[in-house]
């Protein structure tokens, strides 16, 4: 047992003085002494490089080399551990394979990046024996990937599902309160804070399938790229059918859904999906609110469990990557980098796995059909499910009693097979009666 | 960097096949593949030791050398980790001990032994240079420990509390679903095998007092016994209580909580303490059922965060106990044990700590007084309590007008002193009209 010699401290470089950024220099501040009784050493924040070292992000800087040169900052010998928080594709990307090759650890919060880049870079780490720490980019401050890596080690995952993004469990929550349409809320999240000024991301599902990529490969070692996630965010969702599904006892979520099913040929299937759910209201999915985040995990062993707290936020965020210091700053201090497989699995246990069709869903539909008001036209609708085999469980529909006018026609099937359910809809929506593409929204009674 | 020789694979010796050791056969069984593909390498398990050798549990032992012989075990050369799952004091202590000193690392899921020798165990694990590993002995399956010591380990935790027991929540759940009174619903909780024969460590409260020991250690750095801990079970609870709780809007379960709190003379304090509590009905914990365990902290970067999963049970509980396997292989491996200090701060870093007394505390306070049905009982109770400042927010009388008979007299508090509430009800429990002793739950708004 001969551990590598011992450094006084851990270096570590900021790359990147934005919001994750700064609360990241807050947490090192305010944590210091809490970090060395923990881990017996410090973390010293030795440099930090951002394109604007203007502006007063009212955090003291005192000691600390701060700079634009992210180059000069990856070279610098003092730096241990990189910290990459600028976001985005290339020029990250760039900055952590450099800084690897540098022989220098990495965290990053950059899900977007891992989701496209992550063999790449997880490989290039493995190869020249360093750590990268990921666990920001999942859940903000709940240590979910932790979880899953070491937690619920010994467990064979049978689903991952959650609420995966905040903004749009904000924007949900307060169209519900409200009775208020997507447009206005979303403004007023944008207003606070809670949304960025371009929400595609986040409301398009986008910023959830990232996440979902990293879950899922932890989970099942399956290997995906965001792209193979069929992805629906949350623009065309009315007040009328949050309203709707507390009638029927539900309520309205953007879940990330991952799941193993078995396929009739006895084989195994990933079923995995981002899109709104509705999921009874009693579950304690449903009752997280606003714009906090839980990730329900099915182990073979442990059953269900589930992982609550804020996915988004300076200092939550923050509190990811300072732990992945933490972890890092261990390693280097007992030679043990490399120690835990950063996708849970090892590289060579990681496959791609063959994906459940959304067409072979087999479930509960809302469906939010709009009509002209006058009679007969359930009747074409009942007629173009029942062809199908489609049964209908309740139906909702309010008429004005004027034909020149559409209203809702809510119908909540029985089980059914979702290819018969997107056939029927495609008659449906082709009838002179129905003026408007028909909304449809998935049901999960138990997940 | 030069890690120790790799062995090929990690031997296990577990002690004690009960329900716990046949779920790790079982875990180990099951997961063999899944483990591999994480690792790298095969926990082995190569020996088990119990006294029973004869009973079928079930699981296949083939290749395993299964004895009497738990000394022989520990002596082992080809046991690298001891799975201690005796439970108890005396013996527990001594296998544990002797491990340790052969070099041999520990896993174990004894609560009561680590709350009261916790710290001789650990100090003889530090010296000796080998790991103890105890997920398993908070929160069954839900990784809880791990994300104390790791994933929120950049926090300054301020508090940590929750459903710490599955048969007391399990308990009161049944006792509110049906009305029924604690006898029968225990009795009917052992039939299921969801409480023990003998009960009182889990309804007395002892059970959540060992676990909250360890998670006021680990979240605060607090070192203190279970006997420090104000504590009290759930046996004296009443269905009229549960349905009173629903009336005013809350639910009980038996939390246990651990603060930090600003004390008078600016000092910290620790408020720590396991009892029944009224919970806001809406609030995630509420939602918890059956014998589900959730655990909440509350850190100062992250915020609140929560974390739900079976707390007992034969394959939760093996979930964790191979967790640690897993963990403690890893460092075999790499020569890294001793990574992490066991109660997430530094030993040098623990110390007692003041706590904060029940007389101190400041809430709203259900009262049930049991009283003669006759004018004036209510007038001369709060009287009591004006006295001594203490405001009535609501009160539940339903008379029957039958002087001879007592009947509940249901009060509600204002925010109040417990020295004062506690004083009052002297007073007031030896009035000639009131006939059996007060029942007191504390409410907790916000914790």
């Amino acid at each position: 047992m001969s551990p590598a010699p011992a450094k006084t401290s851990i270096g570590i470089g900021v790359i990147g003085l934005g919001t994750i950024g700064t609360g990241v220099v807050k947490v090192l501040r305010r944590s210091e002494r809490v970090i060395s009784e923990r881990l017996g050493f410090p973390l010293r924040l030795v440099r930090i490089a951002d394109i604007d070292t203007e502006r007063d992000r009212g955090v003291d800087l005192s000691g600390v080399r701060f700079d634009a040169d992210a180059q000069g900052l990856i070279e610098d010998p003092e730096v241990d551990i990189v910290v990459e928080l600028i976001g985005g594709y290339d020029t990250a990307r760039r900055f952590i394979l450099r800084a690897i090759e540098r022989g220098k650890h990495v965290v990053t919060a950059n899900k977007a990046l891992l989701a496209l880049h992550g063999h790449e870079i997880f490989e290039a780490a493995r190869r020249r024996g360093v750590d990268v720490g990921f666990e920001a980019s999942v859940g903000g401050g709940i240590p979910i990937l932790r979880a899953l890596r070491e937690g619920l080690a010994a467990n064979r995952i049978l689903s991952v599902h959650g609420i995966m993004n905040g903004t749009t469990n904000y924007v949900l929550t307060e169209m519900e309160r409200t009775g208020e349409p997507f447009e206005v809320v979303l403004k007023r999240a944008q207003d606070l804070g809670y949304a960025e000024a371009d929400p595609t991301f986040d409301v398009d599902g986008i910023d959830a399938a990232h996440k979902l990529t990293l879950l899922v490969a932890m989970a099942f070692g399956a290997q995906l790229t965001f792209e193979d996630i069929p992805t629906q965010g949350i623009r065309h969702i009315k007040p009328l059918d949050l309203e709707a599904a507390q009638e029927f006892g539900y309520r309205v979520k953007l879940l990330g859904i991952g799941k193993i099913v078995e396929a009739p040929d006895g084989g195994e299937r990933i079923d995995v999906r981002i899109h709104p759910t509705m999921i009874p209201r009693e579950s304690l999915l449903a009752s997280v609110d606003g714009p906090m985040n839980a990730i329900a995990v099915h182990g073979d062993a442990v059953g269900p469990t589930l992982f609550y707290g804020a996915g988004a936020g300076e200092l939550p965020t923050a509190s990811a990557v300072v732990a992945d210091l933490m972890e890092i700053g261990r390693e280097i201090r007992r030679g043990s980098a490399g120690r835990v497989a950063p996708l849970s699995y090892l590289p060579e246990a990681l496959s791609r796995k063959p994906l459940l069709g959304l067409g072979e869903l087999f479930g509960r539909y809302y469906l939010c059909f709009t009509a002209k008001d006058r009679p007969g036209v359930l009747a074409e609708i009942a007629g173009a499910l029942g062809e199908r085999e489609i049964g209908i469980d309740s139906v909702i529909q309010k008429g004005r009693g004027r034909a020149s006018e559409s209203v809702p026609v809510i119908v909540l099937t029985h089980p059914a097979r979702e290819a018969a359910v997107a056939d029927a809809l495609v008659e449906i929506d082709r009838l002179s009666d129905v003026t408007a593409a028909t909304r449809v929204v998935r049901i999960e009674e138990e997940l």
